[in-house]
Parts: C-alpha cells; sequence; structure tokens
C-alpha cells in the first residue's frame, strides 16, 4: 500500500494530483528556478490524523514540512525531495475563550487577525501584531515567535504562548505545560518549541495569554529630515518613559513608494516615525501631550496626528501595505529582517542604504525601531543574473553588518532555507553546537522541516 | 595536588574549614536532621574562575552546587556528598545600565533589590519582586524565574532575560544569545536555561530587559468576609479590564499572624485582597475610581487605601514579613508554591484549608490570585515526629490537589530537591522524558546541582 492509500485508508484527507500541490511549492521567500513538488499535501483534522501521518511517513522515510499560511518569508514552509506538506487549514477552531483564566485554546491553523476579532468579543486583546495577520496563522506565528509593531510595548508570540500540544518525531504527543500562568515545574520546553520553525516537533495545539484589551489607541506620524534624526527621536521617546506600544521607523524610499501605489496623503520626508499609544483614554492623551512636546524638541519637521479610530486605521493599512507596495516596484519582492540594539539602528539603516546604493539594488527600509528590529525590502528583478549577483552581496553585507553591530539575523521571520548559511556565524559556537544535538534529540532522523536552520 | 590546592594554585578564594562552610549546608528550604557539608566553598570573581572551577572538579568527579542568596525554599543550594559550592558573592557587579537600550549587564551576584535601586536611578524598573528581594540574587532569580506580587501585570524573571553567559559541563562558556531585544535565530537556549535551577549550567552573566519606571503607584486592602467573596472579586477585577500590577490575596491566618508579630494596623477578616496600581497618575486615579467601585458591586467588607508612597510600602513590607511572621508560630517554617488556572483559586485554598484541618497543621495561605500561584505557609515543629508524618499527608495531599485542579507544582519557587518526587506526576509523560533527555545532553556526568529536579 502506497502513502497515498495508507492515508485515504486512515480517513485523512490528500491533495495529490499536481493542479492541487502546485501552489504548495511556494511560499512568500524568494522564487527559485528550481520548483520542487511535495508528493502530497494532507489536510489534518486533529491531533490524531498528524500523529499517523508523522508515524506513515516516519515508516516510509519522508519528510514533513508543515505549513500555515506560507508567509514567513524565509522559504520556511516549501517543499524538500521526498517530502510531504501538512497544511493546517481544517485544523483552524478556537476552541476555548476563558475570560477569567485570560486564556484561549485554539488549533495551529486559526488566522491570527480571526482571533484578535474573536477575542475582541470578550473584551480581550492578543497583542502580536505581524504585518500579514490577514491571512497569517497562529501556528505560524508560534513556529517564529512573530512580532510586528506593537512587539515594543507587548513583546511577540512567545509572550503570549503557556503550553503547546506537540507530535514528536515517533509519532506520540507531548504537552510542554500546563495552562497556567506562571509556572517553573521543570523545564520551559513550550519557549523551546517556540520559535524552532517546526524543526523539532508538530505543534498541535496552543494554550495562549491575553490581556485586557487597551480602551483606546492614538496614532502619530512624525516626519523627519534625516534618519540619524528620527533614530534621536527615538531615543527621546524612550528617555521620557513614555511607553508607546509601536515606535516604527519608515525610510523615504519606503514612504515614497507606499505614497504611490497607495495614496495616503503621506508626505515625502527623509523618515517617518509612526508613533502609536494605547491605554485608557486619559492615559493616551496625557502621554500624546508628553510625546508631542518630545518631538517638537527633537526637530520632528511635520507632526501628524489620527482624528479618530479610522483614520488610525487606515494609517496602520498604508502601513501594512509596503511589502506589497515595495512588490509594485519589480518583479520581485524580498523582505529581510534584522536586529540589533537599539542604540544602533542609524548606522545600521544608514550601512544598509549605502550598501545597496553601491550595488544598485532597491531597498525600501522600515522596521520596529523600538526594538532594534529593522525590515529592509527590496525590490528586484531576480530574472536578471546580474542583480542577482548583486543582491547576494547586499545580503551577505546585510547580514555581516548586523552581526558587526551586535545584531541578529531574524528578530520575528525566522531563518527559514533562506538564512541558514548565516546561523553558525550568527551564533556563539557552543550555542550552535547544542541547538543541533537538541534538534537531533527531538528528530534524529531529520523528518520535520529538514531544510530550515542547519 | 588535591582539590583545595589546586583551587588555590588558580588563585581562586575558597573556604575550607568546617567553621566557615558549615552555614552552606543550610538554605531557606526545610531542615533535615542529616547535615550535608560541602568539601568547601569556592567564591570565583569571573567568569575564567569559574571554567577553571568546573574543569577542576570535572576531573575530580566532584559535584557542584550553585548559590545565591540561598532563599529558594525548595532546598535548591544544599550540597550532596562529594560536592562544593560555589558562592557567587564576589560575582556581584553591575556591569552596565544602557538606557538607549533599556538593558543592563550584571554578574549574577548581584541582589535584586539592589539592582532595583540602581536601575531607578536612570527612571527604568526590573519589575521581578521576590519578597526576599533584600537579600536574594540575580542569579537564583534567573534559575528559578522567581516572581512575586508584580507579575500579574509584569510577569517574571523570565521575561526580562534576552541574553546567558552559562559556563557548561565541559568548562566551556556558552552565550545563548545576543543582547537584542527581539531575536528568533535559532532556538531559544536562554529560555532552556532560565528556570533551570543550576541543573544545565552555571550562569556567569545576565543580559536584563528594563522597562520605562511608572510615575505612581497606589495600594488598596479591600477585607471581605470569605474566601469566595474575595476570589469572585479578582474575577470582577480583571473583568473590568482594569490591569492591577497587583492581585494578592491573604486568608484569616495569615492576616491575623502578620498583625500579631508585626502591627500594622491590619483587620481581622476571613480574606484580603492587596491591589496595587501603577502608572501615571491621571492613570492610577482613573483606573482607582473603576476598582473602588468593582470592589464595592463585589460586596468587599471594608476598603482601605494607602494615602501615599510611604503607607504604599508600609503595607508592602507588612505584607513581605508573612514567611517571617508564620516562622514566629512554631519553630518551623515551610513555605510551598503552587499554581492553578485562576478559577481554581478558591477550591484551592479551601481545599488546603481543609486537609490542613483534617490533619492538625498550622497553615498561613496567601498567594498572587491574579496568577492562580498560591503559598501556604505551615508553621511546624519538625521535632515532633506525629506532625512531620501528618505534614507529609498534607504535602502529598497539596500537590495532588493543584495537579487535579489542572495546575502544577511551582509558579516561582522551583523544584528543588523537595518536590522532585511529585516532578513525574505533575508534567505530561513525553515532556519528563524530553527533561530528562535535555539535562543528560548538557551535564552526562550528572555534576550540575545532581540532587535537584529529576
Amino acid at each position: 500500500m502506497d502513502i497515498v492509500n495508507e492515508l485515504k485508508h486512515a480517513n485523512i484527507e490528500i491533495l495529490s494530483n499536481k493542479t492541487d500541490i502546485y501552489p504548495y511549492a511556494f511560499d512568500t521567500g524568494p522564487i527559485s528556478n528550481e520548483v520542487t513538488l511535495p508528493l502530497l499535501v494532507a489536510l489534518p483534522e486533529s491531533t490524531e490524523d498528524v500523529q499517523t501521518i508523522v508515524k506513515i511517513c516516519k515508516k516510509h522515510n519522508l519528510k514533513i514540512i508543515s505549513r500555515g499560511a506560507g508567509t514567513c518569508h524565509t522559504s520556511g514552509c516549501k517543499p524538500c525531495k521526498n517530502s510531504i506538506i501538512i497544511h493546517f487549514s481544517k485544523m483552524n477552531k478556537i476552541l476555548e475563550i476563558n475570560k477569567e483564566n485570560l486564556t484561549a485554546i485554539v488549533e495551529p491553523g486559526v488566522i491570527v487577525g480571526q482571533l484578535q476579532r474573536e477575542v475582541d468579543r470578550f473584551g480581550l486583546f492578543f497583542p502580536p501584531d505581524p504585518s500579514n495577520l490577514r491571512v497569517s496563522t497562529i501556528g505560524g506565528a508560534a513556529a517564529l515567535s512573530s512580532g510586528g509593531p506593537r512587539a515594543f510595548k507587548y513583546g511577540t508570540t512567545k509572550d503570549y504562548i503557556i503550553n503547546l500540544e506537540v507530535v514528536l518525531s515517533d509519532g506520540s504527543v507531548m504537552h510542554t505545560a500546563v495552562d497556567v500562568a506562571k509556572n517553573v515545574t521543570g523545564y520551559n520546553l513550550t519557549q523551546l518549541i517556540v520559535g524552532s520553525e517546526g524543526t523539532l516537533g508538530i505543534i498541535t495545539k496552543l494554550t495562549l495569554r491575553l490581556i485586557p484589551k487597551p480602551e483606546y489607541k492614538l496614532v502619530t506620524m512624525a516626519y523627519f529630515n534625516s534618519i540619524d534624526g528620527a533614530a534621536n527621536a527615538v531615543n527621546s521617546v524612550i528617555d521620557s518613559l513614555i511607553t508607546p506600544c509601536t515606535i516604527d521607523l519608515l525610510d523615504k524610499n519606503t514612504i515614497d513608494t507606499i505614497e504611490k501605489f497607495n495614496p495616503s496623503g503621506w508626505l515625502s520626508y527623509d523618515a517617518m516615525l509612526l508613533i502609536e499609544l494605547d491605554g485608557s483614554k486619559i492615559e493616551v492623551e496625557e502621554n500624546n501631550k508628553k510625546l508631542y512636546e518630545v518631538l517638537i524638541k527633537s526637530d520632528a519637521a511635520k507632526i501628524v496626528q489620527a482624528a479618530n479610530a479610522e483614520e488610525n486605521e487606515k494609517i496602520w493599512n498604508a502601513r501594512r501595505s509596503a511589502f506589497a507596495c515595495t512588490a509594485k516596484l519589480k518583479p520581485n519582492v524580498i523582505t529581510e529582517d534584522v536586529a540589533v540594539p537599539r542604540e544602533n539602528i542609524a548606522p545600521l539603516i544608514k550601512k544598509i542604504a549605502q550598501i545597496c546604493k553601491e550595488n544598485d539594488i532597491t531597498v525600501c527600509i522600515m522596521g520596529h525601531a523600538g526594538d532594534g528590529n529593522i525590515h529592509p525590502n527590496f525590490a528586484l528583478d531576480l530574472s536578471d543574473k546580474s542583480e542577482v549577483i548583486r543582491f547576494k552581496k547586499v545580503k551577505d553585507e546585510l547580514f555581516n553588518t548586523a552581526i558587526k553591530l551586535k545584531g541578529t539575523l531574524s528578530g520575528e521571520h525566522g531563518i527559514g532555507s533562506e538564512k541558514k548559511e548565516y546561523l553558525e556565524k550568527a551564533l556563539d559556537k557552543k550555542a550552535y553546537e547544542y541547538m543541533k544535538k537538541i534538534k537531533e534529540l527531538f528528530d534524529p532522523e531529520n523528518m520535520f522541516n529538514p531544510n530550515l536552520m542547519f
């Protein structure tokens, strides 16, 4: 009996004809010339289904790629030779929202944005806000500890996961913890699985920590005549002891590109800070006064504030379109995700701009300045061989610069298969060695997402 | 050359005469009849010293017990046969407080309270506030992910550690990450080490995340005529979408015992909620109005609020004396630390009271109700053999009850050697198995804190 029949026999829905599985050869990572198809795509409906799939794949010596929405940007969901894909579109239920415990129990295929809307109805809040939250899944967000603009105040997905159900490489199920807010009973396996990009096990259920929803929000756009000016203002804002939920920074190219393809009335300055305050109305209004003063003192060239919730949302929609707008500049777009200590954001951004200029590569730079997490969005033509070579040089220099500036390869997108060649360099030697040993411990046959990280 | 000479030869200060090392046979865990002395106490001054000690101990097949202030309550610092103690009293420097990056780099022997005072001078805040913060060390707090009353809003020590320097069992040094706020570059080794009770490696340096200091605080004491009334009020407070930094609960015995030995004008009701609001003054005042209304609606029998910062501190000093006051009731005191989903705190507290009554054991119950983390403080006479037997029964039932109520053995004190007999029962089978495998991976000769956890 071949694998297709075995899975069908186990009542697991699969896609196996070429038309159906072709889209699963791609994710939001760079498009490569060689297209590898998975053997099939399995659509489990339960943890037991996932266990069955793992056991069958183990028997046939097949690799398993776990896939949420495929929006990781690091080619983390692309199939490899002799692989099947597990797609979680049918494990997409919110099993419980518990207002008393401030927790939610969800399946991995739940869309992040949908989760936020559902908990909102209870007056609750799940803060992580990756830009792709309308499509990305909570399983993927956990696999990468996805963040987003609000991470400055609220942290990333890792800070909102208290327990995971995981299917291991022998087909057994592990619960990393129990559903309590505070827990030091044994090692923190929850956080070992979070951010491990599906390489240690397959997440089949998540218990999330929720918090009360802030009542009010206010977005400010502050324009500056230089990146340094904006970076200095970030420090002044932090120095003022206000804690905005977001301090994002956009460079001129990002501003202009968004304005070109998604006109929002944005002004063409060298840099913009996008700062969101949240909390009770009275608190936000008070902090807003302080913020305004700080921005004036920091020589903001122009300050624009949203007048109401609708305007807030309009600004965020424009901001979230940065990747899509950059994609319109050239046939391809690649986004990167480096993080440095906050004091090094201005040197990092200026260096990226310089490297790109030297190599004639179009870049729109933005990022979560409050976290030191910068996303250069590169507009490229990957059919142009010279551009591919020049971009490789930019990429090498980008990661070398981040490491030199005491930073690292990823703040929230992970390593995937795109950055694994840089991983050893970015990590302490012993840390790299132990990570590989941990991978071997959990997945000795390298069955789960074998192309990623190492 | 024996170990004493080898360490002296390496210029490492040691204590080796019996009078000097005798105190190191004890910590705040229960006093046992058998006193085991360490072979010696080493006082390293640097990471290199710690490496040297590890290498020498490895050669001589000796065990190493890492010790901060010895205040873990779980006998986590007690020596075992053929062991030496590493005491971090000379590695107690704050190496850097970086306001721009919102980070501090510290050695493990820094006292938590001292760290808080130092960062306070920069307008910054390190939230974790274990009750013993005047003596406990940051290395110990990291080893146990210590929390405290403020964990409801701010989380525990784990949430404020971004990078660790660790000496491994082969004497090498590992840096778990780099000093950036957001990081998904490889597995989260930082959080694997945090909470591992020194069983995987020896923490020699920590990079901490700081946050801006809240400007204003206000403490409210709300008295209730029943535990259920207080527990219901906790839910109503959370339901109101205020986020206090603390929601502690004290039972009648705790209130009365504090009032007896540390008179603070506290009133003898069945339960008290100790609620602290923090933030800007205007925000606290606004939330305080809401809080007051919620407490009135929740049938609080009496509400007392601190009039100023001095009164706040007076209330906290009384609260922090709970353990010390309970210790005056009988010759011995043992504190426990179980955590359950918040909805189960009232059943848990009532069950503990009932078990203790049935077994004639004196208990003062309090805890961080907002986190579902409950501390029963048992006043005991351990020279009374019958009491020892009755207490063992109470302890068994306490942990069984916590597990039955979907909770766990520890919210912030760890497992130590006191609770290891319950660990397997409290964990998922596979999680327990993998924790043991991880221990073997990092410490194959079981050199570090060999008596703990497993």
